[in-house]
């Protein structure tokens, strides 16, 4: 099966708003074991819309179709659709009765721009539209199903969930999804990680290798290609690719779930019942924001202390006066002493802390912009590391300097729970 | 001209991220005065991104490609492009030295995975990577001029800021930029904003206004449209028109300067010359985070107090308990104390506070999800509100709360400069 994805409308193509519904297309028919192949956007112009389905109507299969069905005079789709298909539009009596009963629910009347929007192709079918007015519809031209969906996406999803799929299921003969394992990886550039792979391809074919980047994390995904007749040795084949590629990546593997460096921090507090409090300066919030993130994070997250300036390091976190003057506030006795303040004053079990320059500005040569020190506190004693990174952009800065931190307190919580 | 976009990469394809690069190429162009018609998306296969590189070459004038240039062995775009125009790769001496450059500047070596980077289509000339390893090409196909840039956004964005706008005004001859200008509005949802904009394009011919959601603010632009030969004429139309928009939308405006929230919040406690303090139960750290997130932001902010449980709420704000047994977490007075507490034990001039549900967890029929307490305390006292939302997502919800709390600063912070 070769899927499409047309998405209809300006609004996108003058980057007023981004095209969330592909995505969430992608992601639903992947879970339904269809691979898009293609996406395409254009604007609301019939002449457009119409050279796009006919474009379309010859390479693929199945097309998914989005905006353009609304009752404003720059709602193009269904003519252009009936132009590719050379069809004519037509009442659509069910689509009429469908806009009228979600009127009726709402207690309004039908206008004449609404009746436009029953002015489906003659050979199309109706889809309902729970959440809106406007109805989509399917219908084959050449050899490709088109489905036409609003663009509004909560009007576009529910009719995907509740109408297309039906027809989807019953007009093909799925499979029961792409089998997809995922590993996160901090530490490795990218071109390193693709080196230490390369040997992949070879070892392991009927087996794909990607990569996604979501700095400073890299998720590296393995698929099982082509059609999955025998889900057991396609599984097998599966795990041991994913064992290999562990073994290649070695420490560097955060997660072979796929979680994220913080939800696996997050997994391991909950999995040895430990609490956590965090100190920050140069991470700025940005440590507890990611931990708060993660819905349930109430259960172990119970404090971060945001000391921007020295008086606050002091007067909350119990940072030494002696050691601010004498080491200032980057400087690992400062991070230590952080890192045990907010141990203490939130009476956690562990805390982690950071103080950095995220710059642009406020490096010198011998704290320059990227040097941050990490402290950890636990109940046997705490620590603390400088790393060095060579970001000039603050935003990079904070973010490597809070993923290292979670990352030193992710190799913490796992030696607990190795020794445990 | 006919401007097209191509993004390659399966991740989009896959669902697992949003194509964002391409809404701010659509953006980015727009200003320049280049209308984008098509935008394409193809996974990572040579032979598709060959097809649509060949497609393209016969539609477009100019043409902008994002991702496929790393190191690893799905980064196939440099050799399908060569493919699509009959060309071959070779190393690129001007690539392999600026990648030298970039990896002497951070302490590495070249690999033989990176100097794949450099292997560029002969006929191609480079564009530098100022943020990573992978350098950008640009040639010309047929008719059509292509710009091939990395997927990374932060490597795109800057590519584009730095290079791609360069050779694009010296090839094409764009104006002298667009006259545009900008008014930040939180409070108002889109709806509502087209509503009270309506009679705008009746009443301001030449000027023409867009859109731009960043949840939960949105920037509405006004834009002097067709070539500006009489730029005083322009400017003064632009005036007047950002003055009727700025009066329709009354008190929702944020910045009249096109700030965000929290760069005006910034602004306005420098010129005031106030320190800020910050108490976040709900946030989690967003408001610090974001405060954060500006540079110079040392010069006022101080302390941010994520007091997640209760103990720290006592501990370290001096919530009472008493308080906290009679209306429990999320309450006014709870707020009010948080903001309190935060003001005094930070030595702040102000403070802001959230408490709140977030969700998806933990609401009630009494406190739902979505319902925030906000404190502020000032010199001259204290004072909590509390506002309900009906967002389902934490996310959305936690921005939510962390905005509201930035904009209830705000007007405070307004009040003290209209009465100074």
């Amino acid at each position: 099966m070769i899927a499409h994805i047309l998405s209809t409308g300006d609004e996108v193509l003058l980057g007023d708003i981004v095209d969330t519904n592909s995505g969430f297309l992608c992601h639903a028919l992947k879970t339904m074991g269809i691979r898009v192949e293609k996406i395409t956007a254009v604007g609301d112009d019939v002449k457009t819309i119409c050279t796009a389905i006919r474009d379309i109507s010859l390479q693929a299969t199945v097309c998914f179709v989005t905006g353009g069905l609304g009752p404003t005079p720059d709602d193009l789709t269904a003519l252009a659709c009936s132009q590719a298909a050379e069809d004519r539009l037509e009442l659509n009596h069910d689509a009429l009765a469908s806009m009228t009963a979600y009127f009726a629910k709402k207690g309004f009347h039908l206008t004449c721009d609404n009746e436009k929007q029953a002015m489906l192709p003659s050979s199309s079918k109706m889809l309902v539209n729970h959440n809106g007015t406007a109805p989509g519809f399917y219908m084959t031209i050449h050899q490709c199903l088109f489905f036409f969906m609003p663009g509004v996406p909560a009007e576009m999803k529910m009719m995907f969930e509740k109408e297309v799929k039906t027809v989807l299921s019953r007009v093909f003969d799925l499979n029961e999804g792409i089998l997809i394992e995922r590993l996160t990886v901090f530490g490795l550039p990218e071109s390193k990680i693709g080196g230490l792979l390369k040997p992949f391809n070879d070892n392991f074919p009927g087996v794909q290798l990607g990569f996604r980047v979501d700095f400073p994390l890299i998720e590296v995904k393995i698929v099982a290609t082509g059609s999955i007749h025998d889900r057991q040795s396609a599984l097998s084949g599966l795990a041991r690719a994913k064992q290999w590629v562990a073994g290649q990546l070695g420490n560097k593997v955060v997660s072979e779930a796929g979680l994220t460096l913080v939800q696996e921090v997050g997994r391991l507090l909950t999995l040895e019942k430990k609490t956590l409090a965090v100190a920050e300066s140069c991470t700025g919030g940005l440590i507890s924001n990611l931990i708060t993130d993660v819905a349930g994070s109430s259960d172990y997250f119970l404090f971060s202390g945001v000391t921007y300036s020295n008086d606050a390091k002091m007067n909350i976190l119990n940072v030494k006066k002696k050691t601010l003057m004498a080491h200032g506030a980057v400087h690992e006795q400062t991070a230590l002493e952080m890192a045990q303040g907010a141990r203490l004053c939130a009476g956690a079990d562990v805390a982690v802390s950071t103080t950095g320059i995220a710059g642009p500005g406020g490096g010198s040569l011998e704290k320059p912009v990227g040097m941050v020190c990490i402290g950890l506190a636990t109940p046997s004693g705490a620590t603390a590391e400088t790393y060095c990174f060579s970001f000039d952009d603050r935003f990079l800065n904070k973010k490597m300097f809070a993923m290292t931190a979670l990352n030193r307190l992710r190799r913490y919580l796992l030696s607990l729970s190795k020794t445990s």
